[in-house]
């Protein structure tokens, strides 16, 4: 029996998209077990489903199948795509949606013109534990695709038959590169660490790509954004009254503000630069 | 084994109504697979509901038990039943929820004072393949029914028990007629066709009661609505920038824009007339 | 088997964090039927989520394992904990949550500086029925407990161990005491009844403290909250046009519009003074 079949989209619940995707796999496999990840993605928000992907697939059994729906490019030249991994099985379009994935499993060196390998340089063949296909067999679809519903007619038909046991080199040719988004880097200017926000969350947390080691060499931080300076790095919400900086549960530097919301009251939003100043 | 329970209201998912509903129901039948379809409804709109309901249930297997509420009449006079066709069983007060249903299966002439019959004409007993009963038996409901929840003490419990194999006739006497709602028409007038908005989903995407069919005869279709003109049908969502029209995924006519929210920005809502202008 | 495990949070369902709690439950008990209760109770509003669930086990199989997680003092000196009774067993921050379990299975006198005692005075220690534990034992949570999300890290797995059979006694040390929080009491003032509004739900329901009991002397009721007045008391939403006084389905006395908000309408608000008077 496969793991659970994992649902990420921006579709929201009002309308009843992520019902019918999950009537298309009870059909075709009627114990599977169907978990939501998250369909809060903002609409077409490619880098908000990505960040939601990576930060949470790791606690997923590696059994696992993803099925990751962000795609205003549906019903044109994007290619719908799979990714078996040792972390899960992944079912996306291949726009960029999977890039923390590529990321963390080493699977290509640097991306030229926003692709990336799928097969790493010196892996003998045999090794390679990243396998990819371009979905194109249409025994494994529903019987109409549409131009703007590939959630129902492609993605989730794939993983039910893939939680069926069918083997992945089943739904089409095998993958030799897919598409990654740039990812926000880390820079040291002056002896500051400069990062950004990349998602806030519903309790309005800024969460930085800034990483514990990235501070590693700061002996009093103080902690830049939107024109606020927040001193020192605390340990859980709680700790202090008013605007905060702690490591959060993914491991990043984020900014919050305890019983408030950090992102209203500090006019914070993803993309927002972060700058942290520190005595060594 | 039953298929699933699809769960349909207008319960929203903030408080803990829909929950409850699956406590009752996994109470009685620790086995169930639930389903969310939707909980989103506009409260009350009973339209918005049957619109979600016919556009999704045939993506479900059809031994499935579908469970809509939305009930503005709840703890009323109005009746509560369960339907079994060919393409699943409903359970829902009889306000007009199932009227896709009905029309789908055709089980009744024209509605007449707005109530459909069950008993089609001419069709010999044996062969009717809908079957219909009003929930009356107080053995298959909670204990104490209150005026206010009958999802909880009435829909769930009923839902239950037939996932468990009760024959739908153990739940109460037959049905031979039920409410339906009235349908916006298709019009044509001086060789233009006349439709509308029957539904506007949360990307703003506003969806008519128009198919291809009726606007097969159009070479150079031009849609107008809300004061806005839109020529051409296009395939699928990014081919063109600002509004646009396509055929969407429910095959319906849909009002869409690019990246953008449609609903909003040309001034969108539910019963907007939509005329489809074109040469011949 | 267990029943199911049954998840009420402040999460809400934009990010990622349910989603993930069901990654860890499912990683250590593949069979487990997982169950939201409700994600929307308003940020680190504990009264709230103890409301939802006070007013929503008891529809659940007794063999359910509730998680409840709102939990403004995460990583502080609030201590975790789970509660075994004869209506499910419930894991969650020692904040005053389980309130309404503590009072329904009277397993305390009053309480005194906000903690209610678990042995109840005079009850042999083989009879009693609720036992409690503090979660200190790490074999049962994720490898690293952050200080941000103990939903994921110690919540949700002990849930999923608990769900195995792994007996309660084994998480950690017996508890003796918990939190709880003062209950807005019902006053009788010069013949009326005085009272509160509790919760408000997503149609506008006002829902109060008081029962048909705390009424049961008012000949011709009428119900004075936020400057409005409302004669008589219902029987079900579509009685009558306009604002209206009824007994909800959690069994207490709701303030609502039939076909429209009644929070919104008349202004109210949890914590609104609600007082009834009447012929006697």
């Amino acid at each position: 029996m496969s793991g659970p079949i994992v649902l990420l989209t921006d579709f929201g619940l009002s309308d009843a998209y992520v019902g019918t995707m999950k009537g298309v796999i009870l059909g075709i496999n009627p114990a599977a077990t169907i978990v939501d990840l998250s369909h809060g993605v903002p609409p077409q928000d490619v880098g908000a489903g990505a960040f939601l992907l990576g930060s949470s697939y790791r606690y997923f059994p590696p059994a696992s199948i993803f099925v990751a729906v962000v795609d205003p490019g549906v019903g044109g030249a994007r290619r719908a795509i799979a990714l078996k991994t040792p972390g899960g099985t992944f079912v996306a379009p291949d726009n960029g949606l999977l890039t923390p994935i590529v990321r963390d499993f080493g699977i290509s060196g640097p991306a030229r013109h926003g692709r990336a390998s799928l097969a790493p340089r010196g892996v003998p063949p045999g090794e390679v534990e990243v396998y990819g296909v371009e979905l194109t067999n249409s025994e494994y679809l529903l019987p109409r695709v549409s131009a703007t519903f590939h959630g129902r007619d492609i993605f989730a038909p794939v993983a039910a038959h893939l939680s069926r046991g069918i083997p992945l080199a089943f739904f089409g040719p095998a993958l030799h590169e897919l598409v990654v988004r740039p990812e926000p880097k880390v820079a040291r200017r002056d002896g500051e660490i400069v990062g950004e926000i990349v998602f806030v969350d519903r309790f309005g947390n800024a969460i930085t790509n800034l990483t514990p080691e990235d501070l590693a060499g700061l002996a009093t931080p103080v902690v830049k954004v939107a024109g606020h300076e927040i001193a020192g790095v605390s340990h859980h919400y709680a700790e202090r009254e008013g605007p905060l900086a702690l490591i959060g549960s993914n491991g990043h530097l984020e900014i919050a503000v305890n019983g408030g919301n950090a992102a209203k009251q500090l006019g914070l939003k993803a993309g927002d630069r972060v700058v942290v100043a520190g005595g060594t």
